[in-house]
């Protein structure tokens, strides 16, 4: 029976249950964090192998005969750019391996830009009286981290199975000029588990900005991240862009932070030959070389493109059960009460949930004061603004499936405490 | 006898023997790179053991209890903090552990300041109708790089054994407003290898500086690259800043570049716990972690700060002999001549050498011709541009005993020919 058509009676007694059960759950302690996309210590432990690849008697030559223990070759090695170019169908002359982290890279693409422009702009994004940034939301918070860290105005667009707003993204970007970008997670988005339609994909590629100096920052960090063998699939974008000679528009970016080790990975930004030409003039001023034995050693690791693929099967396995176990616990518990609308992603590392407005702070609250951390209600949106405040992201890779478990049920008791507390 | 002293026609016999010395050199097609103070394969070999740190089997959680296979724990782990701080001489909470690279940091630390200022500082240095900095000279041509990177002004202050000219950088620093940093390579320095005094290190611990934003980038590059077991010492800047309330004045910067492997090393940014708090703040937007297992890789190859200093040995061991042979050729083949001047140091990575006025451009295009690639003159210069055109970085790190005597050879013989052509 779904809340709305309880009588205040019939509500009162489910509070007081839910009020029960939230009262007894508190009582144990738990101390669990499912706040972050953190994979768990079983992918960590099946990584470890990558650790064997290099031992004293390792030869550190790559394939170019560079000693890569050396200086130099700072946009990395010929064989670590093939790698992330087999996977995400490019030239490896697009990508440049940078060090561990893609939000590092994402990160300092935005400051290049903010302070020096972009290949093929007027002028440097500073020197406007303001800029301004497309966010789809819920989105990534860190990616409005670093926007809002550059004073850049951030502006709301909706998501939904087939991705941004694409109406409202092309009429925004081709008529306002201080529109410097917009933030992407075309595949299994963050939060939402949405992988962009080629319709979607098509209509960015094809964007015509009203900026010179407009940058879509298509961060693919999930791109052979599945959790089902029928998986998505997503549209080459530098295919399409390549069709309205927009290939220069588009910064992709991806990890294997999420495939070896978070932190001791190797991560890449992808562009034109244009863009990495400009990049790379920039950066040589900033570094002298990343850390290119990691690069080997992952390239060592996986051999080539089909070995990552096939790599990837085994954090499915690990995963999968937690997602179906999400999956499965909001049903029993919440699929009658018409108070949790979720969604069922096929890979990424997120579920995301929809709590009636103005509850998802309160939930994330009542679970915090239990001992379950979940993500900040609110981190989802700009400014941590969610105005309806109802999503929440749920992150299950971290725990154990018996911790997921218990973390899921105070979830769900707490879901239902604030929605009747709403409602009465 | 002096090249000064020669009548015309001793001088053209000079010359001529020194053309034909050239010519039957430059017949052999030597090929080989003396342009960058990189560590040598013999120096790359010797730590190869520290791939064996870690295999499959090994624990890699800290002594805290971090795996630091996952993310977060952006300033580093402890463990490689105290490392660090034991060897700089502070606590271990003035210590970010970075990435692989203290160039980067450096850049990083400026591209911060210059777009959203410093600790204590009013504004942004970016807010400024300019921002100068004080370069001693000569220096390092990547620091250089990073200042006009951003557009600043650098103005040249000489340098001397004792470090720059403190006169000069007082009474500029304490001037102009608009001078919010220099840049030092205190121990070592590059490429002259003058160690500061304690006088010198006094001087700038007690500056008062015009601007409110102000910084030292106390670049200590070579803090334990002794070359002689009877090596320089250096006051702790930080100490002595503590006297004057100034330690907020300074960022220091070290790595393990060419102690392990160039660019598969960690380096740190160290500061007052000013700075490092406010750093933190920016560097949480920038990034989620560094690489944590190559952290703990090295804290483990290391041991502690007295195993560190020993492990120096062995590369003083391979390098000595190399500066010894640049000093003994240029005292053998040049030391009559009054053509070239040169420092022996007693660390670092670097021989400077100094040419008769406006020489220095044509002896490298001289050996380049011939197959020697040397540091291009006027790199160690603003802008590149030595005023008197002298002075020649020498890097004999990275050339075998052998080559590095072939390509000695070449430079002497480029040098009496240069010279004897501008006297001619």
């Amino acid at each position: 029976m779904k809340l709305s058509e309880m009588n205040k009676e019939q509500l009162q007694k489910f509070k007081n249950d839910a009020q029960a059960q939230y009262d007894s759950f508190k009582a144990q302690g738990l101390k669990l964090d499912m706040s972050r996309g953190k994979p768990c210590k079983a992918q960590l432990d099946m990584s470890m192998p990558i650790l064997d690849v290099f031992d004293s008697s390792s030869d550190l030559t790559d394939r170019d005969g560079v000693d890569v223990r050396n200086y130099g070759f700072l946009t990395g090695i010929t064989e670590a750019k093939e790698l992330f170019a087999d996977i995400l169908g490019i030239k490896p002359s697009m990508v440049i391996v940078g060090g561990n982290s893609s939000l590092n890279l994402m990160y300092d693409a935005v400051a290049r830009a903010y302070t020096f422009g972009v290949y093929g702009g007027s002028k440097p994004w500073c020197q406007n009286e303001k800029v301004k940034f497309l966010c789809p939301v819920p989105g990534y918070d860190r990616h409005f981290g670093v926007t809002q860290t550059f004073g850049i105005e951030m502006i709301n667009v909706p998501m939904g199975p087939e991705g941004p707003d694409m109406d409202m993204v092309e009429k925004l970007v081709q008529s306002d000029p201080l529109i410097k970008g917009i933030w992407c997670v075309p595949m299994y988005s963050n939060p939402d588990g949405y992988t962009y339609s080629d319709e979607t994909v098509r209509r960015f590629a094809a964007l015509k900005p009203a900026a010179d100096d407009f940058r879509i920052f298509w961060d693919n960090a999930y791109c052979i991240h599945h959790l089902k063998k029928d998986h998505d699939s997503l549209l080459n974008i530098f295919d399409e862009a390549a069709k309205y000679g927009n290939e220069d528009m588009i910064y992709e970016f991806a990890s294997t932070s999420k495939i070896t080790f978070p932190g001791a990975g190797v991560a890449v930004i992808c562009a034109s030959e244009n863009n990495i030409k400009f990049t790379e003039k920039l950066l040589a001023m900033q570094n002298i070389s990343y850390d290119k034995v990691n690069q080997l050693r992952h390239v060592r690791y996986f051999g080539n493109a089909d070995g990552l693929r096939k790599y990837m099967d085994k954090h499915m396995a690990i995963l999968a059960p937690k997602f179906d176990l999400v999956v499965d616990t909001l049903a029993r518990e919440l699929g009658d009460l018409g108070i949790l609308t979720w969604n069922v992603p096929k890979g990424g590392y997120f579920v995301s949930v929809y709590t009636p407005e103005g509850c998802a702070k309160e939930v994330v609250r009542l679970c915090k004061e239990a001992g379950v951390v979940l993500t900040g209600a609110g981190a989802t949106y700009p400014y941590g603004n969610d105005p309806t405040d109802s999503n929440i992201r749920l992150s299950p890779s971290f725990p154990t499936l018996d911790d997921l478990a218990k973390a899921l049920e105070l979830f769900c008791i707490s879901v239902k405490l604030a929605a009747a507390n709403k409602l009465l």
